[in-house]
Protein backbone atom coordinates (compact mmCIF):
# COMPACT_ATOMS: atom_id res chain seq x y z
CA UNK A 1 0.00 0.00 0.00
CA UNK A 2 1.41 3.73 -1.00
CA UNK A 3 0.19 6.39 1.29
CA UNK A 4 0.84 10.13 0.93
CA UNK A 5 0.76 12.10 4.09
CA UNK A 6 0.66 16.09 3.98
CA UNK A 7 0.98 18.31 6.45
CA UNK A 8 -1.41 21.05 4.98
CA UNK A 9 -0.62 25.10 5.19
CA UNK A 10 -0.11 27.19 2.73
CA UNK A 11 3.39 29.25 3.20
CA UNK A 12 4.76 25.57 3.01
CA UNK A 13 3.19 22.27 2.72
CA UNK A 14 4.80 19.06 3.52
CA UNK A 15 4.32 15.88 1.67
CA UNK A 16 6.00 12.49 2.20
CA UNK A 17 4.96 8.80 0.21
CA UNK A 18 5.70 5.55 2.08
CA UNK A 19 5.34 1.89 1.15
CA UNK A 20 4.12 0.04 3.67
CA UNK A 21 3.92 -3.71 3.82
CA UNK A 22 4.27 -6.46 6.04
CA UNK A 23 4.93 -4.49 8.49
CA UNK A 24 7.84 -2.45 7.42
CA UNK A 25 7.46 0.87 6.11
CA UNK A 26 9.89 2.04 2.91
CA UNK A 27 10.05 5.93 2.06
CA UNK A 28 9.41 6.80 -1.59
CA UNK A 29 9.82 10.06 -1.78
CA UNK A 30 9.22 13.65 -0.22
CA UNK A 31 9.22 17.38 -0.37
CA UNK A 32 8.03 19.98 0.28
CA UNK A 33 5.17 22.74 -1.56
CA UNK A 34 6.00 25.99 -1.30
CA UNK A 35 4.04 29.44 -1.93
CA UNK A 36 5.50 33.12 -1.69
CA UNK A 37 4.34 35.62 1.14
CA UNK A 38 3.30 38.67 -0.81
CA UNK A 39 1.48 36.78 -3.18
CA UNK A 40 -1.81 36.94 -3.69
CA UNK A 41 -3.46 34.43 -1.87
CA UNK A 42 -5.86 32.92 -4.26
CA UNK A 43 -2.93 32.54 -6.23
CA UNK A 44 -1.14 30.46 -3.64
CA UNK A 45 -4.13 28.40 -3.67
CA UNK A 46 -3.83 27.67 -7.34
CA UNK A 47 -0.21 26.53 -6.99
CA UNK A 48 -1.05 24.39 -3.67
CA UNK A 49 -3.72 23.23 -6.27
CA UNK A 50 -1.26 22.76 -9.61
CA UNK A 51 1.65 21.35 -7.29
CA UNK A 52 -0.64 18.59 -5.24
CA UNK A 53 -2.24 17.25 -8.85
CA UNK A 54 1.35 16.70 -10.18
CA UNK A 55 2.52 15.28 -6.39
CA UNK A 56 -0.50 12.70 -6.89
CA UNK A 57 0.26 12.41 -10.48
CA UNK A 58 3.79 10.98 -9.38
CA UNK A 59 2.91 9.43 -6.35
CA UNK A 60 0.06 7.71 -7.28
CA UNK A 61 -1.15 6.40 -3.76
CA UNK A 62 -3.74 3.96 -2.65
CA UNK A 63 -4.46 6.78 0.11
CA UNK A 64 -3.61 10.31 1.24
CA UNK A 65 -3.42 10.58 4.81
CA UNK A 66 -3.90 14.70 6.22
CA UNK A 67 -3.32 16.32 9.45
CA UNK A 68 -6.89 17.39 10.76
CA UNK A 69 -6.95 20.61 12.34
CA UNK A 70 -8.59 22.56 14.79
CA UNK A 71 -9.27 25.80 15.83
CA UNK A 72 -8.31 26.57 19.68
CA UNK A 73 -5.12 28.78 18.41
CA UNK A 74 -4.13 31.01 15.71
CA UNK A 75 -7.39 31.85 14.21
CA UNK A 76 -5.98 34.58 12.06
CA UNK A 77 -4.21 31.87 9.91
CA UNK A 78 -6.65 29.19 10.13
CA UNK A 79 -9.04 29.84 7.53
CA UNK A 80 -6.62 29.72 5.07
CA UNK A 81 -4.66 27.08 6.18
CA UNK A 82 -8.20 25.27 5.80
CA UNK A 83 -9.18 26.85 2.44
CA UNK A 84 -5.76 25.65 1.64
CA UNK A 85 -6.27 22.10 3.11
CA UNK A 86 -9.98 22.23 1.04
CA UNK A 87 -7.71 22.16 -2.38
CA UNK A 88 -5.56 19.42 -1.57
CA UNK A 89 -8.81 17.32 -0.89
CA UNK A 90 -10.37 18.24 -3.90
CA UNK A 91 -7.04 17.19 -5.63
CA UNK A 92 -7.53 13.91 -4.07
CA UNK A 93 -10.96 13.53 -4.45
CA UNK A 94 -10.06 14.12 -8.46
CA UNK A 95 -7.64 11.59 -8.43
CA UNK A 96 -9.60 9.07 -7.28
CA UNK A 97 -7.48 9.02 -4.21
CA UNK A 98 -9.33 8.23 -0.65
CA UNK A 99 -8.35 10.59 2.06
CA UNK A 100 -8.42 9.93 5.95
CA UNK A 101 -7.31 12.56 8.22
CA UNK A 102 -5.24 12.22 11.52
CA UNK A 103 -5.29 14.70 14.98
CA UNK A 104 -1.93 15.58 16.21
CA UNK A 105 -2.14 12.84 19.15
CA UNK A 106 -2.86 9.98 16.93
CA UNK A 107 -0.16 10.50 14.19
CA UNK A 108 2.04 11.22 17.96
CA UNK A 109 0.91 7.34 19.28
CA UNK A 110 1.05 6.08 16.41
CA UNK A 111 5.03 6.74 15.78
CA UNK A 112 6.26 6.96 19.20
CA UNK A 113 3.51 5.06 20.95
CA UNK A 114 3.11 7.93 23.37
CA UNK A 115 0.12 11.04 22.28
CA UNK A 116 2.18 13.29 24.17
CA UNK A 117 5.45 13.15 22.77
CA UNK A 118 7.81 16.21 22.31
CA UNK A 119 8.62 17.18 18.10
CA UNK A 120 11.79 16.12 17.84
CA UNK A 121 10.75 12.34 19.27
CA UNK A 122 8.36 12.50 16.51
CA UNK A 123 10.97 12.98 14.24
CA UNK A 124 13.20 11.07 15.36
CA UNK A 125 11.03 8.05 15.64
CA UNK A 126 9.98 8.98 12.19
CA UNK A 127 13.74 8.74 10.88
CA UNK A 128 14.14 5.45 12.19
CA UNK A 129 11.04 3.77 11.46
CA UNK A 130 11.88 4.54 7.61
CA UNK A 131 15.62 3.84 7.93
CA UNK A 132 16.09 7.54 6.65
CA UNK A 133 20.23 7.95 7.31
CA UNK A 134 19.02 12.20 8.85
CA UNK A 135 15.58 13.73 9.54
CA UNK A 136 13.85 15.24 6.39
CA UNK A 137 14.07 18.74 6.36
CA UNK A 138 11.52 20.91 6.14
CA UNK A 139 9.89 19.96 9.64
CA UNK A 140 6.50 20.14 7.58
CA UNK A 141 7.82 17.18 5.27
CA UNK A 142 9.13 14.87 8.61
CA UNK A 143 5.68 15.99 10.01
CA UNK A 144 3.94 14.70 6.39
CA UNK A 145 6.07 11.38 6.84
CA UNK A 146 4.82 10.66 10.12
CA UNK A 147 1.16 11.08 9.44
CA UNK A 148 1.62 8.49 6.53
CA UNK A 149 3.18 6.19 8.94
CA UNK A 150 0.01 7.22 11.06
CA UNK A 151 -2.14 5.78 8.54
CA UNK A 152 -0.19 2.71 7.90
CA UNK A 153 -0.52 1.71 11.60
CA UNK A 154 -4.23 2.23 11.51
CA UNK A 155 -4.69 0.32 8.80
CA UNK A 156 -2.71 -2.50 10.06
CA UNK A 157 -5.35 -3.73 12.30
CA UNK A 158 -7.75 -4.47 9.75
CA UNK A 159 -5.24 -5.62 6.60
CA UNK A 160 -4.30 -8.68 9.51
CA UNK A 161 -8.17 -8.92 9.46
CA UNK A 162 -8.38 -9.51 6.06
CA UNK A 163 -5.43 -12.09 5.97
CA UNK A 164 -7.03 -14.03 8.40
CA UNK A 165 -10.02 -14.03 7.05
CA UNK A 166 -8.12 -15.72 3.58
CA UNK A 167 -6.51 -18.34 5.53
CA UNK B 1 -19.62 45.63 -14.93
CA UNK B 2 -20.98 42.21 -13.55
CA UNK B 3 -20.55 41.05 -10.36
CA UNK B 4 -21.01 37.22 -8.86
CA UNK B 5 -22.16 36.94 -5.41
CA UNK B 6 -20.97 34.12 -3.32
CA UNK B 7 -22.48 32.96 0.24
CA UNK B 8 -19.87 30.18 0.97
CA UNK B 9 -21.36 26.99 2.61
CA UNK B 10 -21.04 23.28 1.60
CA UNK B 11 -24.69 21.96 2.28
CA UNK B 12 -26.29 25.21 0.29
CA UNK B 13 -23.98 27.78 -1.50
CA UNK B 14 -25.71 30.89 -2.88
CA UNK B 15 -24.55 32.59 -5.86
CA UNK B 16 -26.04 35.54 -7.46
CA UNK B 17 -25.18 37.66 -10.62
CA UNK B 18 -25.90 41.25 -11.03
CA UNK B 19 -24.77 43.87 -13.66
CA UNK B 20 -23.60 47.46 -12.19
CA UNK B 21 -23.80 49.96 -14.28
CA UNK B 22 -24.48 53.80 -13.67
CA UNK B 23 -25.75 53.38 -10.32
CA UNK B 24 -28.20 50.97 -11.12
CA UNK B 25 -28.02 47.15 -10.30
CA UNK B 26 -30.18 44.34 -12.95
CA UNK B 27 -29.87 40.97 -11.60
CA UNK B 28 -28.88 38.22 -14.29
CA UNK B 29 -28.91 34.80 -12.91
CA UNK B 30 -29.18 33.59 -9.23
CA UNK B 31 -29.89 30.14 -7.79
CA UNK B 32 -27.61 27.63 -5.40
CA UNK B 33 -25.60 25.20 -5.45
CA UNK B 34 -26.63 22.06 -2.91
CA UNK B 35 -24.70 19.02 -1.52
CA UNK B 36 -26.31 16.00 -0.37
CA UNK B 37 -25.86 15.21 2.91
CA UNK B 38 -24.60 11.79 3.85
CA UNK B 39 -22.04 12.02 1.24
CA UNK B 40 -18.26 11.67 1.69
CA UNK B 41 -17.24 15.76 2.39
CA UNK B 42 -14.54 15.29 -0.75
CA UNK B 43 -17.18 14.11 -2.96
CA UNK B 44 -19.39 17.34 -1.73
CA UNK B 45 -15.92 19.68 -2.18
CA UNK B 46 -15.40 18.18 -6.03
CA UNK B 47 -19.45 18.88 -6.31
CA UNK B 48 -18.85 22.69 -5.29
CA UNK B 49 -16.12 23.01 -7.02
CA UNK B 50 -17.63 21.56 -10.45
CA UNK B 51 -20.64 23.32 -10.08
CA UNK B 52 -18.63 26.85 -9.35
CA UNK B 53 -17.09 26.34 -12.86
CA UNK B 54 -20.02 25.87 -14.25
CA UNK B 55 -21.81 29.27 -12.83
CA UNK B 56 -18.63 31.09 -13.82
CA UNK B 57 -18.34 29.75 -17.16
CA UNK B 58 -21.99 30.90 -17.38
CA UNK B 59 -21.68 34.23 -15.84
CA UNK B 60 -18.28 35.07 -16.64
CA UNK B 61 -18.62 37.74 -14.18
CA UNK B 62 -15.52 40.69 -13.63
CA UNK B 63 -15.58 40.31 -10.05
CA UNK B 64 -16.11 37.85 -7.43
CA UNK B 65 -17.49 38.81 -4.05
CA UNK B 66 -17.91 35.96 -1.24
CA UNK B 67 -18.58 36.62 2.61
CA UNK B 68 -15.86 37.09 4.89
CA UNK B 69 -15.49 34.01 7.53
CA UNK B 70 -14.89 33.89 10.91
CA UNK B 71 -14.35 31.42 13.90
CA UNK B 72 -16.74 32.60 17.06
CA UNK B 73 -19.36 30.91 16.61
CA UNK B 74 -19.97 26.91 14.99
CA UNK B 75 -16.58 26.05 15.33
CA UNK B 76 -17.25 22.12 14.29
CA UNK B 77 -18.67 22.99 10.86
CA UNK B 78 -16.42 26.09 10.08
CA UNK B 79 -13.62 23.63 8.80
CA UNK B 80 -15.43 22.55 6.60
CA UNK B 81 -16.86 25.95 5.52
CA UNK B 82 -13.49 26.91 4.72
CA UNK B 83 -12.24 24.12 2.79
CA UNK B 84 -15.88 24.67 0.68
CA UNK B 85 -14.64 28.58 0.17
CA UNK B 86 -10.90 27.40 -1.11
CA UNK B 87 -12.28 25.33 -3.50
CA UNK B 88 -14.72 27.80 -5.06
CA UNK B 89 -11.50 30.26 -4.42
CA UNK B 90 -9.85 28.48 -6.60
CA UNK B 91 -12.50 27.98 -9.52
CA UNK B 92 -12.32 31.93 -9.76
CA UNK B 93 -8.58 31.98 -9.85
CA UNK B 94 -8.45 29.16 -12.62
CA UNK B 95 -11.31 31.21 -14.52
CA UNK B 96 -9.21 34.77 -14.10
CA UNK B 97 -11.79 36.33 -11.81
CA UNK B 98 -10.56 38.74 -9.24
CA UNK B 99 -12.33 37.60 -5.57
CA UNK B 100 -13.04 39.82 -3.39
CA UNK B 101 -13.88 39.50 0.81
CA UNK B 102 -16.76 41.54 2.54
CA UNK B 103 -17.68 41.18 6.56
CA UNK B 104 -21.51 40.54 7.15
CA UNK B 105 -21.02 44.13 8.72
CA UNK B 106 -19.92 45.41 5.40
CA UNK B 107 -22.54 43.91 3.30
CA UNK B 108 -25.53 45.28 5.63
CA UNK B 109 -24.27 48.81 5.93
CA UNK B 110 -23.69 48.76 1.75
CA UNK B 111 -27.34 47.57 1.44
CA UNK B 112 -29.33 48.74 4.35
CA UNK B 113 -27.05 52.00 5.42
CA UNK B 114 -26.95 50.54 8.49
CA UNK B 115 -24.64 47.87 9.86
CA UNK B 116 -27.15 46.28 12.60
CA UNK B 117 -29.65 45.67 10.20
CA UNK B 118 -32.06 42.52 10.46
CA UNK B 119 -31.80 39.60 7.75
CA UNK B 120 -35.13 40.69 6.89
CA UNK B 121 -34.28 44.34 5.94
CA UNK B 122 -31.34 42.93 3.95
CA UNK B 123 -33.29 40.92 1.94
CA UNK B 124 -36.25 43.15 1.39
CA UNK B 125 -33.76 46.27 0.43
CA UNK B 126 -31.51 43.54 -1.61
CA UNK B 127 -34.91 42.81 -3.50
CA UNK B 128 -35.84 46.45 -4.01
CA UNK B 129 -32.43 47.34 -5.38
CA UNK B 130 -32.78 44.94 -7.95
CA UNK B 131 -36.56 45.36 -8.35
CA UNK B 132 -37.45 41.99 -8.12
CA UNK B 133 -41.02 40.97 -7.50
CA UNK B 134 -40.08 38.10 -4.31
CA UNK B 135 -37.02 37.61 -2.00
CA UNK B 136 -35.13 35.00 -3.80
CA UNK B 137 -34.78 31.87 -2.07
CA UNK B 138 -32.87 30.00 -0.08
CA UNK B 139 -32.29 32.72 2.13
CA UNK B 140 -28.58 31.73 0.82
CA UNK B 141 -29.23 33.26 -2.58
CA UNK B 142 -30.56 36.38 -1.33
CA UNK B 143 -27.27 36.79 0.63
CA UNK B 144 -25.59 36.25 -2.20
CA UNK B 145 -27.11 38.86 -4.25
CA UNK B 146 -26.47 41.15 -1.16
CA UNK B 147 -23.21 40.61 -1.18
CA UNK B 148 -22.72 41.45 -5.32
CA UNK B 149 -24.41 44.43 -4.22
CA UNK B 150 -21.87 45.38 -1.47
CA UNK B 151 -19.13 44.72 -4.25
CA UNK B 152 -20.53 47.16 -6.39
CA UNK B 153 -20.84 50.01 -3.97
CA UNK B 154 -17.64 49.48 -2.63
CA UNK B 155 -16.27 50.09 -6.28
CA UNK B 156 -18.45 52.67 -7.12
CA UNK B 157 -16.02 55.39 -5.68
CA UNK B 158 -13.13 54.11 -7.56
CA UNK B 159 -14.91 53.96 -10.57
CA UNK B 160 -16.15 57.35 -10.24
CA UNK B 161 -12.51 58.10 -9.49
CA UNK B 162 -11.61 56.38 -12.90
CA UNK B 163 -13.88 58.38 -14.59
CA UNK B 164 -13.04 61.70 -13.36
CA UNK B 165 -9.33 61.18 -14.13
CA UNK B 166 -9.91 60.29 -17.93
CA UNK B 167 -12.11 63.85 -18.23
Amino acid sequence: MVILGVDPGYAIIGWGAIRYERGRYQPLCFGAITTEAHTPFNNRLLQIYRDTVTVLEKVRPDALAIEKLYFTSNKTTAVQVCEARGVILLAAEQAGVAAFEYTPLQVKSAVTGYGKAEKPQVMEMTRRLLRLKEVPRPDDTADALAIAICHAQSGASAIKQQLMNKE
